[in-house]
């Protein structure tokens, strides 16, 4: 129950603060856990609001990982090419127990080579991109193909992790994390999915976030190219 | 709807992280808000499994704030003792729009006199200690009274964010944030809170923080004494 587990989380400049730290607060919890936030240096990285994340190890001194988790947020596009973190994922996801993401960090991921012919999910805007990568998009909150495991957006990485927590810790123990952090969710309004959200309102959403889907597309396309 | 708004973070070492960042991610998405860390010092802080924090402003140069948001955590305690913080949360609380927390985080606004008379919650553990600083204690998720804004314990903070941020800039806002945060919670457990929990492990959980209870209960007799 105890023995050491090893989780690094991969960070960009302007990655989703809670993409990372939904599994972060469910992990820390677990018994015999060191929590990793790794990129190419130390120097801090901004995210959205202004605040910073200090890596805590680089690619080159980080010890070797029992689970990768990916968060997402907008920086993932500049991770998806990224040669330097996509080796670093390559190398380590060979010896860990569970490669995982949540959010557009399954498209980081997928731009590795590490969902290839797997079920995954992420952020709803970009479900229908995982299959450029040869992976099988599938619209739930957490999908498990193998040991690949993929939180949908942002906030399912609370979720995600609870659930994870139970695999590798047992299910008492997610339990007990799940009443330490309070998770009994009771959002004020139902329009947390697009399928529970208004129609205009999902329209204005996808709208806002138009020139943003056509850089993904770019992006995309590259990394599956570089893929081949 | 765009006017500026602006939120201020207290910080202080061994802090919830997910206390703050639940809140955060959810009003870094405002129009016209912007988010301040503040602390003593511009020294990051440590919170739970290594995480840094960053402070963004101190107590001498933070702007004026419009909403002021305390997270909690184990670190609540030495903020609750933390006589420089006190000052600084008594005298932005007077020019404020709405006094807030989330989980703990209530206890440092009790400490610092801002809730006397008035309907508050914190974590559950902590529910009861509210009484000793003159305020009613709540066992909802949100509680507002008047200008006064606490959320439950962790991940409350969510739920908090998202109705504070439709009183601000409105329910369409609020619902298009939930949207994209992807906010429709699916926990793979019901073990949320003591009432949902099986009574063993909440027995269980009491028991682990039973140090932890008795140190609260030396803070707080002498915070509660400093108050008359």
């Amino acid at each position: 129950m105890s023995e050491p587990v090893r989780i690094g989380f991969p960070v960009f400049a302007d990655l989703t603060l809670q993409d990372l730290v939904g599994p972060f607060e469910v992990f820390c919890r677990l018994p015999g856990a060191s929590l990793h936030l790794v990129a190419g240096a130390r120097d801090a990285l901004a995210t959205r609001g202004g605040f910073a994340v200090t890596p805590t190890a680089t690619y080159a001194d980080c010890p070797p990982l029992d689970i990768l988790c990916l968060p997402g947020g907008p920086g993932h596009l500049g991770a998806m090419e990224n040669a330097e973190l996509l080796d670093f994922l390559r190398r380590q996801a060979a010896g860990c127990r569970y490669v995982t993401s949540v959010c557009t960090g399954a498209m980081v991921l997928a731009a590795a080579g590490l969902l290839e012919g797997r079920r995954a999910t992420t952020h709803w805007m970009s479900l229908g991109r995982l299959a450029r990568f040869g992976a099988t998009p599938v619209a739930e909150r957490i999908v498990v193909d193998g040991n690949r495991v993929t939180g949908g957006g942002v906030t399912a990485g609370i979720d995600f992790g609870l659930a994870l927590a139970a695999e590798i810790a047992g299910e008492r123990h997610a339990k007990a994390i799940q009443l330490q952090i309070e998770y009994a969710p009771a959002p004020p309004f139902a329009s947390g999915d697009p399928r529970a959200a208004e129609p205009g309102l999902v329209a204005a959403v996808r709208e806002g976030a138009k020139g943003y889907a056509a850089l993904m597309d770019e992006v995309d396309a590259r990394a599956a190219a570089r893929l081949r």
